[in-house]
């Protein structure tokens, strides 16, 4: 039996899942969350699978000492690596970010042609390749490795010449392969989405694998009969959030993309889990 | 008693480091060398001092473990954060690359004005200033982050317009302060120096801290008459690499900087030091 006001636990590399979290909190706004951001050992995109299972390992016991309902992994190499093997190790329903986007993706495209952006380590897994040519084995997947992006976002060149050419170079072979649906699988990556959409051309449907997410575990949650039916009281202290560095620079950033205030975070040694 | 033949300890965030051991090598070939790149946690640039400092001790103690003589923190990060409290806590001399870089900058300045280009963890940390007013309080500092640098190195940016376009705009407040010397404070950056000395222009001298590094650790060893007057045996295992993460990637960044063939690395799980 899972208790249905138990807290939904969140977690990321850093502070990219916070666009994950902004979306549930508009989808299912009843819901309790406790996020954390493991910014002492951001980013996990350039590093391997073992040691990305090993740091998301930690942070899934950190979450079960917090008696969560559900884990999401919100963030897309922590999906693609880590996964599969962690949701067999815990008896709590786990959702990531590439299925949803995976699903929503080879639902939009018309031409079977789709493109996938994302770090080093989620576009080596060819997870999205996997997901999707078992929803539909004719579409054709096209993957790109683009490690510039999320130090541009983190400087924040939103709007640039710099972080423009950089794309056109990085989404030159997409353009060219004529696909018609992009995932941007990276959560940094729709804080660029206004770039990458120009860059690609208005024929070329953007995937946002946060916003599909929400939707998926909302789903989910109903499904399982789990989802938090009473309006959070007020004072309750319904969201949570957790770092593993200092927590300024991760507040700074959390009040500059939430609408709703993030006042305080807390900082875990995240080695002790 | 230290003993003479023991190998020198260096440690680095990541593969940046490797710039230092190359030095070493150059100045001081009879030398032995165990390296530690923490790449499953790199990069420490835009972290705090405490997980920093927690870090390097975690490092300091791993090569203690293997009875090294004396350690470099061949990283500016871990000099300006850690090295003032960890080198309190061992009984074998540390040295880090900002003293001598300091040093060398003050000597080179001509006309007081002195630049420093690092990570917002460097620059914030004011290191370099303090060091320098101690030896010539006349001399003015102007300290810039620069932190797509590191991202731009690792994407193989080094001759590039855009790391042109990002250099002329980091650059530009030091050019119109109109300064003579240029510390290169990232271990990162000595590898795009020649666009860097393009963009500062001829009469501004830059200032190599990995070098001054190995020139100071010469002297260091020589003072304390623990220089290692043998050389080495063909088949000694001179050069010995350790890192966080898996080891692929690090070797071959590795021999595309080094005429030492690196063979091999071993991957070790810091976090339980």
């Amino acid at each position: 039996m899972i208790d249905k006001n138990a807290p939904i636990g969140v977690f990321d590399s850093g502070i990219g899942g916070l666009t994950v979290v902004r979306e549930i909190m508009r989808q299912i706004p009843n819901e309790k969350i406790v996020y954390f951001g493991d910014t002492a050992r951001v980013p996990y995109g350039s590093k391997s699978r073992e040691t990305v299972t090993r740091f998301c390992r930690q942070i899934v016991r950190f979450l079960q000492a917090h008696e969560v309902k559900t884990i999401v992994a919100a963030c897309n190499t922590a999906s693609a690596y880590a996964l599969d093997e962690l949701e067999k190790e815990i008896d709590i329903p786990m959702i990531g970010v590439v299925k949803p986007g995976a699903k929503a993706a080879a639902a939009a495209t018309r031409n079977g042609r789709l493109g996938v952006i994302a770090t080093e380590a989620t576009i080596g897994s060819r997870i999205y390749n996997q997901y999707i040519q078992q929803l539909n084995p004719g579409i054709t997947i096209l993957g790109k490795a683009c490690p510039l992006f999320v130090p541009l976002v983190e400087e924040g060149l939103l709007q640039d010449p710099v972080t423009d050419e950089i794309a056109r170079r990085y989404l030159a072979e997409l353009i060219d392969s004529d696909i018609d649906t992009l995932i941007l699988g990276c959560t940094h990556y729709p804080l660029i989405r206004s770039t990458i959409g120009r860059v690609m051309g208005e024929h070329v449907t953007l995937v946002n694998p946060a916003y599909e997410t929400a939707m998926e575990l909302k789903e989910m949650l109903r499904e399982k009969e789990i989802l938090n039916t009473e309006a959070p009281q007020l004072g309750s202290n319904q969201y949570q959030f957790y770092v593993s560095d200092t927590t300024d620079k991760f507040i700074r950033f959390a009040n500059s993309i939430m609408k709703y205030g993030v006042l305080s975070a807390k900082q875990v040694n995240i080695e002790e889990y």
